[in-house]
């Protein structure tokens, strides 16, 4: 299967990339949409905006791959030269596209409210030979160029614009030009097991795998996706088999597993709410409502979340979830008691059926001898019974706050699954 | 200069690169610290998994650059083939680092608890031909190789655990092995105007520049960054040339410029609220808390924000925020009318100077026609006056919020500016 592949390279043009301002989240993006028709990304490369090594990449990239998508290095300011070195490379002379201009001249109109400036509308010139990809969320437009049989795709960096262009254009236009192997994948996401842990448990099944059948771990932040993807000619049959071996693998991981689909921990938790009818809300101190913020990130929330309260300093403890004083000054701010009472109280004022309550130390500075940063309290209020538990983290702050925060929302999921499956 | 400078490439090694599942974070935070130290990354790649892609990235940037980083493909699980490859490039035996050995024993025993795999253990392997780089936060060690006056340096790509071996061990060890120029970075953050603009605005300035200092433009999320870098022998004589020119721009755009450093907005916020010695909370509707995490995600943040309400459900805002039932009946949750009220009754609530409320529709569902997708309000409570301002924001549901937050925290920012400088 190999050898027929059809493979692509990703060139990120641009200094922003190779001076570590910009973190390239595009190229992840371009390789899950070209993966799901199967297109496999064999590299990615990132150069800077001097116009040797964006040739070089080109011709070199050429070598190795059928399709190069560019990206970046299209932008207003003065420092972009992609256009005229995608314009000499491929031969052409610059014009202007006409519906690039209305393009520009509309946003422009109808967004931007500011008189045009020269760069502006220099934006709607391009080679002459390219096929241009119109830009429905921008003023740059893409350009689609073919030499020797390869495929060059030029597309502006702003991911919003790049990913329209592709969606829209890019690769509904792909699978006319290449023959595509039919590829099936599967994925589940764990929680609370390590990488080599989930290996070892599992190493039989790997083994046990035929070659057109891969089995990927990827770790993210205290979670392990497992996904299985299998390659063949035919899509039914190919189904059929990736499906035994998945269900064999669900077994396997049965109690360390979230969702046994290529979903978030926070979009399981919104399903298996919406599922039974029940809200949640919260009360977070050392997470300062980054749990709400991960609930509110899913289109249709609303329906089964209700608010927060983000009682960062101990008055909101006190004066709006009703924390005893007491409870404060004896046990702490960190402490088993102070998170039952907040779980308890916001649930109350949020009128939810479950409440999620932490309290903790991410750091750097705030910890003691007796709770050192990383220390956490997190508490789970539900429809029969409120647990506390306690656990450590040992990251930089932002890493604390995500990992806590999975923890958290782990902690209410198996709330949710033991009170009513 | 460019003919003398010192470069590295940056290899990511791994198939989760390439399938997409694994953003990127690494490269840009290596380039950034090779980048304060005078070393300019050339070219990042990202291979899959592969012996000969591998193999052949290596070869490549050995040619291009005097530094190769490589990060990745070191993990417990059975697809990593970098160690053995690495290995046989460089002409080596594995054999048990002790130390590395130790680490790994000490790791299990300390924060693991489970009973080591053989796997673990394999991991305190190295090739006898490099230098071993013990990893302070993990079990896979990093390796340090030498091989035709080129350096080559194998780290985790477990973030935290590379950016750890990186400062610790690879940063400080470079400056003996090279003559680097020195580098100076001045920066500054904008907000609320377009690249364009800015670049239009600045042209004159940004053409009088010697060649040895250049302008980037680093737009993000609505923001633009401006990053003056110059590179020279000596570096009293390049500061003072640099901070010349950089007092010359803060002048040009002193009506957008949100701080005169490299720092984030919600910093600049922190660094005004702990300047004023003035507290501030939030109410926040669609933003879902997104707001009170920005703020909360800063050190120290506990010195001057209180709290904040998520108030998604109406119910909240009524209950809790007080909100009047006649006025979300009859304006709606997303207007003047109700931000105002949240604002000042989240501001009474949590008892600060300030406060933020929000109130919009991030999408995809809830839009009408009088109220579409992108339809939001933004209130701050200050000290004497509350105002509110409509805006609209046109990407996906993410992209909202954050488009939102940096509006709101911006509006926040002029408040306090307006009532206390």
């Amino acid at each position: 299967m190999n050898n027929d592949r059809v493979n692509a390279s990703i060139i990120t043009i641009g200094d922003e990339l190779l001076i570590g301002q910009t973190i390239d989240t595009n190229s992840a993006w371009i390789a899950q949409e070209l993966n799901k028709m199967g297109i496999w990304v064999k590299r990615r490369v990132a150069v800077g905006d001097v116009w040797d090594e964006i040739w070089n990449a080109l011709d070199e990239e050429s070598r190795q791959s059928e399709i190069i998508l560019i990206t970046g290095g299209l932008g207003p300011t003065a420092d972009d030269i992609t256009k005229p070195l995608l314009n000499e490379y491929f031969g052409g002379k610059m014009i202007v596209n006409e519906e690039a201009l209305h393009n520009v001249i509309t946003i422009f109109e109808k967004y931007i409210k500011r008189p045009m400036l020269d760069v502006n509308l220099k934006q709607a010139e391009v080679p002459d030979v390219c096929t241009v990809i119109q830009n429905k969320r921008g003023t740059a437009p893409g350009m689609w160029f073919e030499k020797k049989s390869k495929i060059f795709i030029s597309m502006p960096g702003v991911p919003n614009e790049m990913k329209g262009m592709m969606t829209d254009d890019v690769l509904p236009r792909l699978p006319a030009l290449f023959s595509l192997p039919a590829v099936v994948h599967r994925t589940l996401l764990t929680a609370g097991i390590g990488e080599s842990y989930l290996a070892e448990r599992i190493k039989d099944l790997e083994t046990s795998l035929p070659a057109h059948i891969k089995l990927a771990y990827l770790p993210n932040a205290g979670m392990v996706r497992l996904r299985l993807t299998a390659t063949g000619l035919n899509v039914a049959e190919i189904t059929n088999e990736i499906d035994t071996f998945f269900t064999l693998l669900q077994n396997q991981v049965k109690d360390v597993m979230v969702i046994n689909e290529d979903k978030t921990l926070e979009e399981a938790v919104g399903i298996l709410l919406a599922k039974y009818k029940k809200k949640v809300s919260t009360a977070e101190s050392c997470t300062g409502g980054y749990v709400a913020h991960l609930l509110t990130s899913i289109p249709g929330s609303s329906a089964y979340f209700n608010g927060a309260v983000v009682s960062y300093d101990n008055s909101v403890k006190e004066n709006v979830l009703n924390v005893d004083t007491g409870t404060l000054s004896n046990c702490g701010a960190v402490s088993e008691e102070t998170v039952l009472q907040m779980a308890t109280s916001v649930k109350q004022l949020m009128q939810t059926d479950y409440a999620i309550a932490i309290s903790g130390i991410m750091g750097p500075g705030g910890g003691t001898e007796e709770k050192p940063v990383g220390t956490v309290w997190i508490a789970v209020a539900g429809l029969s019974e409120t647990i506390a538990q306690k656990f450590h983290t040992r990251y930089g702050r932002m890493r604390n706050i995500e990992v806590t925060a999975i923890h958290a929302l782990n902690m209410l999921r198996q709330s949710i699954l033991k009170e009513n499956e």
